[in-house]
């Protein structure tokens, strides 16, 4: 069976677009049942000023959490510059995924720094953390709210200069839900093809009903793992409009039909997105209903 | 420019998900916008007892409105048997779409009638009207709520028949929304390769998420047409939980992306599902407002 590996970054993107305070302890208990339904690899929180991004409030005590009760899980942090990474190195995590805009407008919005200056800060983070692994994700690859779409030459030369810092771990993100089908085709198989050496993975918004073809063809054309939130909670504060990620146990039906081993317990994911949509309002572009076990019982084939 | 036909069922298999009667009047209201968006060819209604489905009442009058105020339209009708294309052919139709499943049990469900019944009733059909033009719907071609996984010798065992009866053009259905990419790509290759000189639609129900990725395979593997539905209404009230079809605005959005002429006004695709969605209670799985007028004038990039 081949492999394919599910990056749930519900705890992270799918929380962040939530208005309303999530009490740490909902927060360890939506991980809890991530981690129960076979989610390995998991973006858990981000290390912001609470001041940008109030829900990310308590990452420290959330990454103690997973790092003491789950030592099987690989738990990792968004960071937006040093001051981050260094927060989250010293909470105990061993990866950490800086993030920068292919868009000067993106990245000044969302981190309020240049693009010139956020690759300043991923070269300080790989020099002062030689042993902390690096995923570096790039958003607005796709699209911009503000520059509208965006080319692939821009990001491969975008690529070859974090190469050169000596990154190899990169998330290609789709932040507004405009990627389409030959886009993300041409995106992943020139990086893949011009970084040989590198892994790629693809997150992959919803907004526009596009999320599930987008990572189908992003794990077809050399991506080695998609980004999914549980439920399809999701958005990005900063770009207008932008809701819903694609959903963790959709992906996974998908998955499971090709024939790819996830070691994921559809149940046990429906159940999680059930449990969150009961106790936390947002935006949830998750099926999940109809690869429910009621379902199945209904007669209804997987 | 590379031509793809998108077919509207909404007015048939959406309507028919709603429980609540639609006036005969909304229900031409609802097509005069459906014209207006540009689409061409629509499926306006079912010639049905209805006894067995009073939303289809008002069959006869939809037919003539839209034969009378729309010649460049073409219009035509789901038919579930021989007195069902009568009914059509007497109200001016100049196309039928006989109905029979693949699996015996969800076609006794659905119709009442064995699959070799069924196939009497097309054959009296293609035999008593062979001017009118024949496109055969196949139900359950992929998974069946009583039978459940389909495969694919059977379906080519059946087209095999159908072909033999005189019928050319057919349209595969994922009546429950259990198709995945690989038996998408299996079957309509498989298909039009047997069968190089007939016409194949697909028709896939959004129900788990999929019918974006499967609508754009099938097209990959050999469609000629897809059929949709405005807003995403649908679901067969035989199959139960099998609800939303794969919504018209967002794959409009996506082929027109990947550079289809589509010959569609998004805009006005994306008011009539609003207009739609405002006016009937159902089922809608389209995301269709992040490809609206109003999201552009947010900056969002089309």
């Amino acid at each position: 069976m081949p492999q394919v590996k599910l990056v749930e970054i519900g705890p992270r993107d799918g929380f962040q677009s939530v208005n309303e305070f999530i009490p740490t302890s909902l927060k360890t208990a939506v991980i809890d049942r991530l981690v129960e339904a076979g989610l390995r690899k998991i973006q858990i929180t981000s290390f912001v000023s609470p001041k940008a991004i109030p829900q990310m409030k308590g990452a420290r005590q959330v990454s103690e959490y997973v790092l003491t009760k789950y030592p099987a899980v690989e738990p990792f942090a968004l960071v937006p510059n040093l001051t981050g990474a260094k927060m989250a190195v010293a909470a105990g995590l061993k990866e950490i995924g800086p993030v920068m805009s292919l868009s000067e407008s993106h990245n000044m919005a969302n981190i309020r720094r240049s693009v010139e200056e956020s690759l300043e800060e991923t070269k300080a983070i790989r020099q002062q953390f030689p042993d902390t692994k690096i995923t570096q994700d790039i958003a607005t690859v796709f699209g911009c709210p503000f520059e509208g779409r965006m080319r692939v030459e821009p990001l491969l030369e975008l690529l070859g200069r974090l190469h050169a810092i000596g990154i190899r771990d990169f998330t290609l993100c789709d932040t507004i839900g405009v990627a389409y089908p030959k886009q993300v085709t041409e995106v992943f198989q020139k990086a893949t093809a011009a970084f040989p050496d590198c892994g790629f993975g693809a997150h992959i918004h919803d907004t526009r009903n596009m999320g599930i073809l987008n990572s189908y063809l992003a794990l077809q054309n050399g991506a080695s793992s998609v980004q999914t939130a549980i439920g399809g909670l999701g958005g990005c504060p900063f770009a207008p409009g932008a809701s819903g990620n694609t959903a963790t146990e959709d992906i996974s039906y998908m998955l499971e039909r090709e024939g790819y081993a996830t070691g994921l317990d559809m149940d046990k994911l429906v159940a999680t997105a059930r449990f969150l949509q009961a106790n936390v309002a947002g935006n949830y572009s998750g099926h999940h209903a109809a690869i429910s076990a009621e379902f199945r019982e209904m007669g209804m084939p997987a």
